[in-house]
């Protein structure tokens, strides 16, 4: 990739952007499965309901141009998007606490379809260290140090208790981690040069009983 | 619950709202295991950095009020915050697509403890149908009408493949389900009164990727 690529890939992009470009990366993949070779923006507002103005300008981030009256070419689409949403290039991954959902993400192997490959996850249950989870090696919490010069990660999976969410944070800033996917529940702080991701699946939980009441109540 | 109380519960709270409720929850849970007996928005403010102003008019949407100059009584808040969510009244669901990510949450008992109970699942590969996972039974999919009889069940969670999100969706409503938590990267289209709940994990990343990149380049 040339440098200048580069500098345009990595643009500090809305995150509203970031959100809808996923949805126009699976609604192009199924316009080729149906044998389409060209999409335009008004085409796919159709198929999702977005203002192709909204549409265009999201695509606009993205290094691709559209040609007029024809659109964006499928394939070419598809491939300048799974790339620039970061899903082609592998970004390895430490878990920290294997618990109910800290087992389930090692199980599903679909993250790596998505760039993201878990290499290793800590605990520090003695019926889990040492054992291996769909085939990734589980350490002792206290080898996260030593592991980080083992392998070449910079992500880090937060699923422990929300008790110790702050400590493991802070353990992970200092052995390098910079950028944590925080599925607590909990408000995790990090010096700011670091990413955090908060994916609640409490909070969204939260929202959607909130509005299922609301609609029968009404 | 008097229809007072289920009214006032039942407002439309406006959804970063909803998103920022868990937070104060997790953080009043630990302040209660630190032994504190009150708490104020002042000093929740500080641990989460919000502020307290914000915390105070979040809180308004709740059944509880502080006393000056004590704040909150936390046995109260907590018990009162986890109703409000929802998280103490068991909510019933059917999931649709026992892929990867489908059997992950199925194996994730978490959830139940955020008052969301997966009671069954549907898939139409038969190594799957007729087995069961962490207990729960897999049924093929064209049994599914038959069993929104049998299960008193109003919601459904998507992790079918893109290719079928909305036929699957369709038929979801059709057969009498509220709402549809949707984990798949794929804009769900439903009527007016169905509730979409969207958890795109994918979507999560790609603003994880970017904002990693950004920080490294600049």
């Amino acid at each position: 990739m040339s440098s200048t690529l580069q500098k345009k890939e990595t643009m500090k992009v809305p995150e509203p952007t970031l959100r809808r470009l996923p949805w126009y990366l699976s609604n192009v993949k199924l316009l080729k499965q149906k044998g389409e070779r060209f999409v335009s923006s008004t085409q796919i507002s159709k198929e999702i309901n977005i203002d192709a103005s909204q549409i265009a300008k999201d695509l606009s981030y993205v290094n691709i141009s559209g040609r007029t009256r024809v659109g964006y070419e499928v394939d070419t689409l598809i491939a300048v998007l799974e790339d620039f949403l970061g899903f082609t290039n592998m970004h390895k991954a430490f878990l920290f606490g294997v618990g109910s959902l800290g087992g389930a993400l090692l199980r599903d192997s679909g993250l790596s379809h998505f760039g993201l490959e878990i290499v290793a996850a800590f605990d520090v249950k003695p019926e889990l260290v040492g054992t291996t989870l769909s085939g990734i090696p589980i350490y002792h919490s206290n080898e996260f140090k030593q592991k980080m010069q083992e392998y070449d990660v910079n992500i880090g999976v937060l699923t422990v208790p929300i008790e110790i969410a702050q400590q493991i944070t802070d353990s992970m800033v200092e052995g390098g981690i910079k950028a944590v996917w925080n599925f607590t529940p909990f408000r995790i702080r990090v010096p700011e040069n670091i990413v955090v991701q908060n994916t609640s699946l409490y909070a969204h939980l939260a929202v959607m009983f909130n509005r299922l009441n609301f609609n029968e109540i009404k």
